[in-house]
């Protein structure tokens, strides 16, 4: 079930995976924890059905796909779940966010004699735990989460429990679901960051983890129905979701924060076509839209409605082809790599862009390589005019808590000043229009409220230690 | 180039890949042939860049995408590009399509001596180019190419050329295009199946290799900018193209026997509109119309532009995500596995499906396995009713002629009887539709004249032996 | 060099092998340790050249070949050298031999928050070294090792300097080397288990590391030719060398303790003839002495020519072949898999045996059951009578400093409580003797004082743990 | 049983290996090849259990370890044994040795239209046999093999038997085993090229497979007990036994040509003391006798034997200490690779050689590479002279029946013009002498008459094409 539900949230790491399993040995009377983890995607990795079988045998599993943002992609110690053993057990992570405060934390650990295996900040957490003087593991790992600060959405396995931890601004998404057994124990749970994953295991959707919650899950908790909940002390009244997750990361099948993916992917296009519309240059042109599959698609399909709507004679084509066998690492030819690059991922479809006023849709624009070597394929396609529209406003600052932005240097946003028309120029658009702030938090449910929205803000929710960087603990 | 355009070229073959290079080997004045092959998908066999850069350097190259319909599988010796060495110096094929008389070839080869090393019938073409008395090796070709019969698109690596060659009736894509080089020695030439991978290489398309000819590019070719054509002897006055190209096969981005399949494509979708609407129970009503992505993208596009266009109020929404992540093998569970299977790669998005009139449109039914679990998977997503409309017609027959389409016992319109309603209630749907033969004509280009439609009428243009079956050599 | 090293050395540890180097990063201005390890033989771990040009690049190296004494044979975790980042920079550390309080200490760790990545004892040094509270990291080393207790010769890699240390009572070989470079900072220093891996990269024997000593070569120390000398604080005044290194553990062309091994081994042959002769039947007979090869034949030597010089005509003959490619692991058949283990190691010469009476020397005898198939393979060519000598006395007690005997019920020796006749009639031979515990000491440097006899005579220098097993820490 | 077998002939090709079955598919009522071959040693082809548990079923099997001398090492084609599917059923072949007309025969068969797969001059047995017009697969391959020409022990399995075939002058080995299975069926049987092979699994020792003889085993013969057996056509009455084997190749704990090898390398020591002793210096001084292990151990024996009887007092030391990991291959540095090699293999035991007259027993000297290392070797342990002695006379001629010898100018003898006096000064010894034919003649079964003396005397008595050499057909 862990392996499915790895391969269904493969879109949220792709670097690596891992699998860990908490098995009990009759023989032994003691818990063994069995661990599986490679560099590469989830079915490479569990590329034979032995591994799951024989070597990852138990009763309950935690599973992880790593997209670094803290210690180096290629260091195989940096591959999560970790799995420990410490005075009082086993114990293996899966984090998913990024802390702000690591730097100090990790410092004063190894002043105090400790130790670390890999250099990323999840490590911390398994340190403050095995430090801690409480007697229980519930309350050990409480007193390492009231120590950390920033972005964590957490699974943890126990010789007897399973464990969810959310930071206490819910930065980033978790949720609960229920598979039913038939046994006359209960029901089984399931967390996992998107509800997408409990769609391919049978599971059921229950809620949200709540922000700053430790939620325990142990025998006697699937026995009767009922699981102990914990909270970590100093949660705030506000939770502050990331609203790039609408936008862009999540899956449009999946609901988080409460709400259904897609829809609010469908007003963020719908809004955009209101606020920044494309029109025909006259009675017989028509202008056609083009979504960049497959992250544009839904807001793309908001777009064309909302824009038939206003009465713009705008037509839906597909105009680009994305390659089904993405994803796996191509060699690149020395010279022009960058080009090839996307021409091995996208393709144009010429019929439907040649002479034509086309609209691109996309989701957002970070750096602006990619968007620029898309605009250069339509361009050979000979269309009139190229008109780009971005459902989300120009990324300025860098994320601290989970999405591996680029520095403030590499964004194309702050590369042009926030100057749109420079940007546009960049890339090469007779026109380009992002989707104002404003329009971004009417999308969002909840009247826009209680979300972080750093990476256009520059509005740090958290404190961070502006010296973060990705290779911090590297040597 | 030959890397890329494999990658292109990716779905028309995942099983294995391979490429060949000749290479001229001055300090020695002779020609060496180097071969890397192996089973699994372009990115995977050739995933060191020291394999294309040390071990296939070469001025020419071949490559070949494996999809078996003659030979097994698994069977490590049936990976082409075939190489060999015989009397005239080197030879290296690849071949798509399926040759009908290799049955009665082959038997009559082995009684004069041949050994085999492969279980594919494209072996045969180089066992009788060996043996032809002819001198020159287009003329040995020719005599062997005269004495094969069924479909064959053949890309041949000699010692100094490089030879395209198809059959008669042009049953499979094949064209030609060019690469400016700005080299005095004049434009280089690249053949493929579709023109998906010119794009990817950057060459422009030329034209057709036309059916029965064997085209000849060569050191003078390339030098001064003509080819040499040859002509199979038989070549009759009518083609035969097979129009499930057109309907499922090739790319929608490509242009193949003359005409961009996109075109083709939305053709298919807007007759079938037409045809068998769906309307809305009401004016309240609002029908979803939902693709099976992302082979059904485009006729999907399709079908709504017509219904909206004949007053149906339809909306196209994104009802299924297609996970990026497919292809791979994934490792299936013992029980369940045909929808788990279908889950891993296919997902809802419950909302716009809830409470609706769906149509999905799919773009054809061969045994209805996929999509009896994507109705499925639909139902338990809640709509009101469900209704499925197909862009082509019933699949009865076997093709002879490349397509490894199931025994006939196994098409699911011939285990029904051809009874659309019998199908409907094995599918589970509230009205099933396909595509007429007559329509599926009208969208083909050139009048629906010259077309294989084998699979749908059982009108078989090159004779085939009935005994046929794809591990026909296999002991 | 350090691969070569292990090369030579790798009889000391076939199980798995690894090596760390330190690299200056001039653009960082730091030290970078690169670590390459892996389960198998040298051979196969380092099999591609790349790896020690590419990924071990730098100016210090220490390199480990892994023999489980404590910690599991199969968990990569405890493939050594480890290798940290803690306060003081840089560590890694390869150890040979066994700690005797490892369990107590690793349990006070653990207590104090102390999280364990291997289930080696020697990771202990580690954690012990990185909590120490003194300034520098030869303190902090001291420190440790000032806590640990039983048979410890390491080799540590810090930013600056390689570091020897060998506990008080010398357990283990370790000795120094010195390389002229001709450069104008002076010789290159290594150290080794063995004097047979200085052979192999062109060392020149300095001495031993001392019991007790905590020897550092540093970049000043290379320069001025003089090396910095510290002590364990507990160092006794007595030493207590691991006599079975003389008997069968080390190459026979190595130096240790101070003393050529051949030259030990073939005086046990000498003393085990005298003590316990195998005489002809009559004048017409002539006794052959067989060895088992290779670890017994200098020994071997030794008993024929004694035997000669007694008067007795006895032969010394190759009556057992063996395999070049044992090593590696061999299938192995689910019946006789015992027996086929052992021929797939050893074969007889026939003609050598036939009609003989044939004396079989071998260095030692643990369980029991190769002797007893090299027995009865011998006996199946046919021989008069087959008298078994050993070079060593009954094995009776388990080590617990660095050898992996069995436990004491699987010990032939105990298993027949000490009779002889018993064991004799167990391997099916005419009769047995082993050297006495008198002559052992006689023939060992030194007049056999200072060694380690606790496997043959139970006194156990460094006390032990009786609770002591190899899966201590395993879960 | 196979795989045993090829285990222990190991020393005879360790450039690859493979195993072909044959199984009967009850429900198919036919028969099946399968085949598993790789490059590298036996264990590292079969390193999977799995492999011959699942991929090798069968009833009846033939094995193949490679050592080139035609057709390129790296060629995976070349790896036998070759399997095909000819118009008699399946076919597969191992042969030992080297045909001497290949090159006319690959020739004709090509002009002919056949197609080569490998380089080998193996595979023109294949389709020699597949394309006689005799019926009957025994008739078949006895026209191939009564065209062909020079040396082969062949090892054939088709459908329903298991075929063991070997040139008219017997110049490999080749013999029959039998093991009593315990059944009604009678015996089963087995041919291996060295009776090592029979040990392992259990064989008895039957006899050879006659010079000229085809010899099949069959189900018929396998219940009745009898062998059916044919013959070349043009088989003379006197065999010529490759006498290298017994100086050499085999091992010698084998019997071939009938006779023990041990046997005739222990009087090829013999017979080399009396012809070139070295005696003491004086009453007091000893000279130590070292043997190049292992290959020189049993003739070293012989050597001191008989000085020793002569009245000179000798001594055997083991003074080469020979790495148990030799065989896999190592990483060579750029430079002093070839030291680095021989180091890599060999050590020297320095007490036994320093201050003493030391004789050097090897079996032959090639190219003198080695042994100048060994040499120089052991000069660095300083002993008072060094005299080499070699148990044959010097390699002065390229083998052409299957000995992999280097082109004439590399050999030593002939680099020095036979001047036995320059060999010493370039292998920089005080004394060299070779064993003279005369005595190796003496020393071989049978009086010495039917041996191949070919690479010591220029006598080829089978003609050879003297441009053959090794990558005739690589191109």
């Amino acid at each position: 079930m862990t392996y499915y539900g790895l391969h269904a949230l493969q879109h949220r790491g792709q670097e690596a995976s891992g699998i860990v399993t908490s098995e009990f040995l009759a023989e032994k009377q003691k818990w063994r924890f069995n661990a599986f983890k490679g560099n590469g995607l989830v079915a490479d990795v569990f590329k034979d059905a032995s591994i799951l079988k024989d070597q990852l045998k138990g009763s309950s599993a935690i599973g992880h796909n790593r997209y670094s943002t803290t210690g180096s992609a290629d260091n195989k110690f940096n591959i999560q779940p970790f799995v420990v053993n410490y005075k009082a057990g086993n114990l293996a992570l899966g984090h998913n966010g990024n802390l702000t405060n690591f730097h100090t934390l990790r410092e004063s650990l190894q002043s105090e004699g400790t130790i670390f295996q890999s250099t990323t900040d999840s490590e911390i957490i398994l340190h403050l735990t095995a430090r801690s003087k409480h007697e229980g593991q519930i309350h050990q790992l409480k007193e390492a989460l009231d120590a950390v600060e920033g972005a964590y959405s957490l699974v943890i396995l126990t010789d007897t429990s399973l464990i969810a931890a959310r930071d206490p601004y819910g930065l980033r998404p978790l949720c609960l679901g229920r598979i039913e057994t038939g046994s006359a124990k209960g029901p089984a749970y399931v967390v996992a960051s998107e509800t997408c994953a409990f769609d391919l295991v049978g599971a059921t959707y229950v809620g949200e983890v709540e922000p700053g919650e430790i939620l325990v899950i142990d025998q006697e908790g699937v026995q009767s129905g009922t699981l102990k909940s914990y909270h970590i002390s100093k949660t705030p009244a506000e939770p502050h979701h990331c609203i790039f997750e609408y936008i862009y990361f999540s899956r449009p099948d999946s609901k988080i924060f409460g709400e259904n993916v897609d829809k609010v992917r469908r007003k963020l296009g719908k809004l955009l076509a209101a606020e920044s519309p494309v029109r025909p240059d006259s009675e017989d042109d028509r202008v056609v839209v083009i979504s960049v599959p497959d992250s544009s698609n839904t807001a793309t399909l908001g777009f064309v409605t909302e824009a038939n709507k206003m009465g713009d004679d705008v037509r839906l084509e597909i105009g680009l082809i994305r390659s089904h066998y993405v994803g796996r690492t191509f060699i690149q030819p020395d010279q022009n790599s960058r080009e090839l690059k996307v021409k091995t991922k996208f393709n144009t479809v010429k019929g439907v862009i040649k002479g034509r006023k086309v609209v691109i849709v996309d989701d957002s624009i970070v750096r602006g390589t990619t968007s620029k070597q898309l605009v250069k394929m339509i361009r050979e396609a000979e269309p009139k005019e190229i008109h780009f529209r971005v459902t989300s406003p120009p990324i300025k600052f860098p994320c601290y808590y989970g999405m591996d932005f680029p520095s403030r240097e590499e964004l194309i946003a702050n590369r042009c000043n926030s100057d749109v028309d420079k940007i546009a120029e960049e890339l090469g658009v007779d026109s380009l229009a992002y989707l104002s702030m404003e329009k971004l938090l009417e999308a969002a449910p909840n009247g826009g409220r209680n979300y972080c929205t750093a990476c256009f803000s520059g509005i740090y929710p958290v404190p961070i230690d502006r010296q973060l960087t990705k290779d911090a603990n590297d040597t």
